[in-house]
């Protein structure tokens, strides 16, 4: 399966990058507690509880996770994983952290760098921090150690990011030819979401993996009418009626990379109404899109496309900045923000997605995936953006 | 819609119930920034991302609730919340709690309880904590504050949990239906999730929400042959074969209410070897149902359970303990260990599933959802627990 391997050939690079970071900082060691982190550095994914996990990465050498019962024998299948050290139960005995201690001690290492002071308080997890059971180790808290890493994408990373942007074409393709008057809102993203995602796994072929139970690898949905005007509205059982205003929402996961596609739809003839609020979104998207290029400052990126929307008088519907950086979570850090620090980065993918939210009539954003190159930029989400192609039939 | 003017019903004496434990604890007020308390208490919904959000409950009246510009108009809707705090944008000109310190100073509180000490790492979140922007104000930090309380359910709770158990049962009929060689795994999940989810929608009617795009109010889903071993394994697209064993998935969220369902599954005729290790899992199973009441140690359901397995000397083959509460979340203490401490009480909710997990062949599990009463237990998940009813032909 040539996109899984793409996957797993990633996870060695990555574990000595930080290996690397890890001997420049004086540091004998890295412990990670963030099970997304874990996951992308060794393609180890957890469902994760209550019960403490963490990884161990020496400043030389494979890994070494620490796992309840529940993970002993899938972690020891992970190719990226040298050693791994087990505890039973939480609650159990004596805090889960403490056979973690031991086992750094025995290790003999003196100066770690920690994401998190211990395991988080995940449905109602209490215990005492690393540091508290490691009094003669130094352990340095820094929770962008991993996270910064994946802030700039990896050649390998890019190609999954293109197989999730054909992919969410094609799902948005299906989306776009199933909504008509009379469909229910949250039906209809089921239907399509299973749709397309059974197409998908047909072609990623037997043995494809890396989703919980019951979800979906391609989820499809749509906001329907005023409440389209809600930024981060939740679906509802609405039933779609001719006027409405549409946004909807694509994503396509591959081995944890996924792009961001959002279009704005209307059902039936546009109003003259819906067409000034759509066109304005559509020349700030623009304005946004074709800002994007290495050593582009975040701010300026954020005061074109403000710029627009403003010119247009629409300041008052503006509900948030112009995007964020994603791929391996569906927010990352840095943010399009007119505040922002930093500058654009080849290696980077962001969100461009200016908002117009008018209350009781809709909202109209378009969302599309940009990845920095070294001398410009690449939108790699290519469905129709214009009105026309965006019009249903009612 | 008889389920929603259910679930509306409890917030008002959620709220109060919090003020009570405000006022004997002598606080001006409670600041709650996890995601879950919030929408336990209000029943707003929100998508949580980079950007902080919090509400306050004062002693006596309205919780406000603080909020980014993406949330504006959604928290407004919400008709158990009075007034809503804004700001615009992260990172924004000055840090978003900054806002909210002014908020909460402006309404002289001298006394909080928060359930954090500021707003989590999400999407790499970066901000002073609350108490730094509070220097004349006791911040006190309790994360169990809300979460505690849910640990015993309220009449309408449990109402929510036995329609989500009657759905359960009925997505894991269509489920063990569509079980056959030749199916693949998440095909499968992905097929009867949407199936059952449509099922569920049609039955609760125009408008039923809570959901995220994209997402399925049923899930059902199985993991199958030798990866069943492995309790908390991912679904792969692996074809089903005669003689596999099959541990199923299905949960039905009801505003937010979910009971657990697990089975185990033979795909074909059982093998001596197969039938024995179900049958110490059926009876170690029993051990537990049965002995849950009021007044039950926890670490006694646990000690009864493991005394079965151990006894038919499967103790290499256990991986967790029995049990944990459920309901709001998919895990909440307290949990059913051998060193757990407290009892059990009416009201609570747990889930009862020991295993047994033997590598190469296969996983055997039954997950039950069990009602404390007054005087005994009551399974809330019913479908059939027997080898005779759970062997698919193949």
């Amino acid at each position: 399966m040539a996109v899984e391997a793409l996957a797993q050939k990633v996870f060695r690079a990555r574990i000595e990058r930080l290996q690397g970071d890890l001997a420049s900082r004086g540091a004998d060691g890295a412990v990670l507690f963030s099970p997304q982190a874990i996951a992308w550095l060794t393609g180890y994914f957890t469902l994760p509880t209550e019960r403490p996990l963490a990884l161990l990465v020496p400043r030389a050498g494979d890994p070494y996770a620490f796992v309840p019962g529940v993970e002993w024998d899938a972690a020891s299948r992970v190719p990226t994983i040298g050693e791994v050290w087990r505890y039973f139960e939480y609650p159990g005995p004596a805090p889960p952290l403490s056979y973690l201690a031991r086992r750094l001690k025995g290790l003999g290492l003196k100066r770690l760098i920690a994401d998190a002071p211990g395991w988080g308080r995940r449905y109602g997890y209490e215990g005492p921090q690393l540091s508290e059971l490691l009094p003669g180790t130094v352990v340095e808290i820094d929770p962008a150690l991993v996270e910064g890493s994946w802030q700039v994408k990896f050649p390998e990373e890019i190609e999954l990011l293109r197989v999730s942007a054909e992919w969410a074409d094609r799902a948005h393709r299906l989306l776009q030819e199933a909504i008509r008057p009379g469909e229910r809102e949250l039906s209809l993203s089921i239907q399509v979401s299973a749709q397309a995602s059974q197409e998908f796994l047909a072609a990623m072929g037997e043995g494809y993996g890396g989703f919980l139970r019951g979800g979906t690898p391609v989820s499809a949905g749509i906001i329907s009418g005023a409440r389209s005007a809600l930024p981060h509205a939740m679906s509802r059982e609405r039933t779609l009626q001719a006027g409405d205003v549409l946004i909807s929402g694509v994503g396509v996961e591959v081995f944890g990379y996924s792009v961001e596609l959002e279009r704005t739809l209307i059902l039936g003839k546009p109003t003259p109404e819906q067409t000034r609020f759509f066109s304005a979104m559509q020349r700030a998207q623009e304005a946004g899109l074709s800002a994007c290029g290495p050593g582009v400052p975040l701010r300026e990126v954020d005061r074109r496309v403000r710029g627009v929307l403003l010119a247009e008088g629409l300041g008052r519907y503006l509900r948030h900045h112009t995007g964020h950086h994603l791929g391996w979570e569906g927010h990352e850090p840095p943010y399009i923000d007119a505040f922002a620090q930093g500058e654009m980065r080849p290696g980077q993918v962001f969100s461009i997605e200016p908002g117009v939210y008018v209350p009781g009539l809709g909202g109209f954003r378009h969302s599309d995936t940009v990845l920095i190159t070294e001398d410009g930029a690449e939108v790699l989400t290519r469905y129709p953006r214009d009105l026309r192609s965006l019009t249903v039939e009612a």
